[in-house]
């Protein structure tokens, strides 16, 4: 073991250095065609167009009647409008003769209005509705302009119109509106398929009772539960011993992303830097920030990949810095942290170092933001009891009780209330 | 036609009652099993208590050598202190020996602390490393106390522990965490099954090309996706046509909450409230919001049903005021809307019927909230050209310009950025 590996790493990128790097070997994946039911939450990866208007024909907006609406002009509970019902309109199921001065015909909200017809006239402003199959009369009692209650032909969408932007991660409705203009498969950007290496002698299979001296790998379920919400499709590999042909093996499988956890150091243990440096480029390795400074990125066979560290919340950082920001790129998705924020007020001073950017955890106790008295980076509890993180920058010494931080929240907004039903 | 029946809703239940109503049949679904790998964002049906420590030894913390403390104490570049190196401890591969007055073990991070070993000198604090197999000597240049960079025996977990809550939405770090316990199968809330029913004449499948007086069922497959974001398992049925016997066959199929879409209101081609007033209960029919007043709730087979308006809109703001809050709630989730939220002032004057909650879709421009010109209950592209909605109660008669509004955004934490890659 040479004296330099066991001092840690001769000099640290910055974390703006290592984003910089990261940032030129982004590119968004190539598209692939998915069915509707699958699309939503993926990203479209062309513009859409319709080719259709929608709807394809004049429809009725209310219940009511289908009229001329210069035949009922003035029409008032005083001086009504008598019109005779000539038949009816109901969706999918429109009439098929021709509305003429005098007449109407019953229409239901989404009928096709009948020719002839140039508006509805609300069941409100009618009376005397006795209405029979096909016969009968009603008395108008208010009027209506021409085209009221009456949606026109390509009102939702018209032939030609770009529906949704390429880039744009599809909403509930985004879907409905692709599925109304006939699109039933959607061309989104592919899933950036991530290969995760979990490596340690010490490691037992997730979730594993641990045993002597031996841990639980949980790095490997966490950074599948990560990539999986940042739109990666996740394949757990190892754990893998800490034998360097093993490890190259491992990390060699298909995927667009690798990402390799542990023995990302510079000990005579850490194989994956040599690995990286030796059969491809270790770009960068060492970064200015705590936790998380062992960590490394480079390219093998064309792919990134990253070097995490094996302590767990090393490595939930790490991967938030910059594993997750590839693989949301990758995909189409914003680069930006999947996480929502607020702006509070420190409860008491933080210490920090000034060359390292630094990311802690908080709780939010009564509007303020409290740190994690005990946070370090192999204390995965740290980052379960924690509200979320906040970042100081390199440049920063520390913050005063009352300073107003940024925080980002680790929940989501779906998190469960404790007061229903329990 | 009964002319009441032409005539809208005799009368129509308030937002507020509606939502006393089915908080009240609201409860939360009983627990399953589901794989580690399957667990996040899951809803954790009991408080988990390990049953192990974590670490089960104590663990060093740093790569350096692991010592008794007080053999070092005072020692500095000026009066180093030299130990003899008798073995190293690794990862999973412990020193078996002891460490004896004057010794040291190499220690790499995550190795176990040996025997007789109280403390971690970081190899920074040595020098002359010359350690080979088994021997040489270091010289400690620095001191460190008892204790330090040592992670002791269930530091991150003791035995015992409640490490999560019931309730809980399982976090990427919480799912580490249960892996690091042993916890391979994980106690979860069931994902509510949801079963949901298009009905229509006029309707064809989910993204076929609308021909003739036909349009694409849209209400499908945005139901699908937003019943798919609020934890449920969705399952569509349709469209199916304006046949009572058909629209009850698929209302009573296997699900935890029923959702039918169309016919809905009290026309004479609306059978699903005819259909839940006969077979079950129907509790609430007619609400006063726009859109979305056609709207009813009950009880089929102990089950809940939903009856949303079949324009696309209105089904949207039906499922989200109630739907999605008894799917949420169900699955264990919180009831509140998972839209984020900003609070704008207003670019111009808005109108509102006193009696009624609206539903308005806006955008954003300029940090001001712009009510959108063209939102009929058919528009769906207004929902998908809004960056958001904002909700006006029933007793307000509008609001002025720069009034201060709270916009809930459609738009997801991940919404793609167009910067990146393009």
């Amino acid at each position: 073991m040479s004296d330099v590996r066991m001092k840690g790493f001769a000099r640290r990128t910055t974390v703006a250095q290592a984003l910089a790097w990261l940032d030129g070997h982004l590119c968004i994946l190539a598209e692939e065609v998915v069915p509707l039911e699958k699309a939503a939450r993926r990203v479209l990866a062309r513009t859409i167009v319709s080719s259709v208007n929608v709807p394809g024909f004049a429809r009725g907006m209310m219940d009511g009647y289908a009229i001329r609406a210069a035949d009922v002009q003035g029409a008032s509970p005083y001086g009504p409008v008598v019109l005779r019902v000539i038949g009816r309109s109901l969706p999918g199921r429109p009439f098929q003769g021709v509305v003429e001065s005098g007449t109407a015909v019953c229409i239901m909200t989404g009928a096709p209005l009948p020719a002839g017809a140039d508006a509805v006239l609300p069941a409100e402003l009618t009376e005397n509705q006795q209405w029979i199959k096909g016969g009968g009369e009603i008395r108008a009692v208010g009027d209506v302009g021409p085209g009221k209650h009456v949606s026109g032909i390509g009102s939702d969408v018209a032939v030609g119109q770009e529906v949704l932007p390429a880039g744009r991660l599809l909403r509930p409705q985004d879907v409905g509106l692709l599925s109304s203009i006939g699109l039933a498969d959607v061309p989104v950007v592919r899933c950036p398929r991530v290969r995760i290496v979990t490596t340690g002698d010490e490691l037992l299979p997730a979730g594993a009772r641990p045993a002597g001296y031996r841990i639980a790998d949980s790095n490997g379920p966490m950074l599948q539960a990560l990539v999986t919400r940042d739109g990666g499709l996740a394949e757990l590999v190892g754990p893998v011993a800490d034998q360097p042909e093993a490890i190259l093996d491992a990390m060699r499988g298909p995927a667009d992303v690798v990402l390799v956890s542990g023995g990302s150091s510079v000990g005579e243990e850490d194989c994956a830097p040599v690995l990286l440096r030796q059969h491809g480029q270790l770009a960068v390795h060492g970064i200015a920030m705590r936790p998380s400074s062992p960590t490394g990125m480079g390219i093998l066979d064309g792919r990134l990949v990253f070097l995490l560290p094996g302590n767990p919340v090393s490595c939930l950082c790490a991967y938030d810095f910059f594993a997750g920001r590839a693989i949301r790129a990758l995909g189409g998705r914003s680069v930006e942290w999947p996480y929502r924020r607020v702006r509070l007020p420190l409860a008491r001073k933080i210490a920090s170092h000034i060359g390292s950017v630094d990311y802690l955890r908080v709780r939010l106790i009564d509007g303020q933001v409290e740190p994690l008295a005990i946070s370090g980076a192999s204390i995965l509890s740290s980052t379960t009891r924690a509200d979320g993180f906040i970042i100081l920058p390199e440049n920063c010494e520390g913050l005063l009780p009352d300073a107003e931080v940024e925080v980002f929240l680790y929940d989501d907004l779906q998190a469960a209330s404790r007061h229903v039903g329990r």
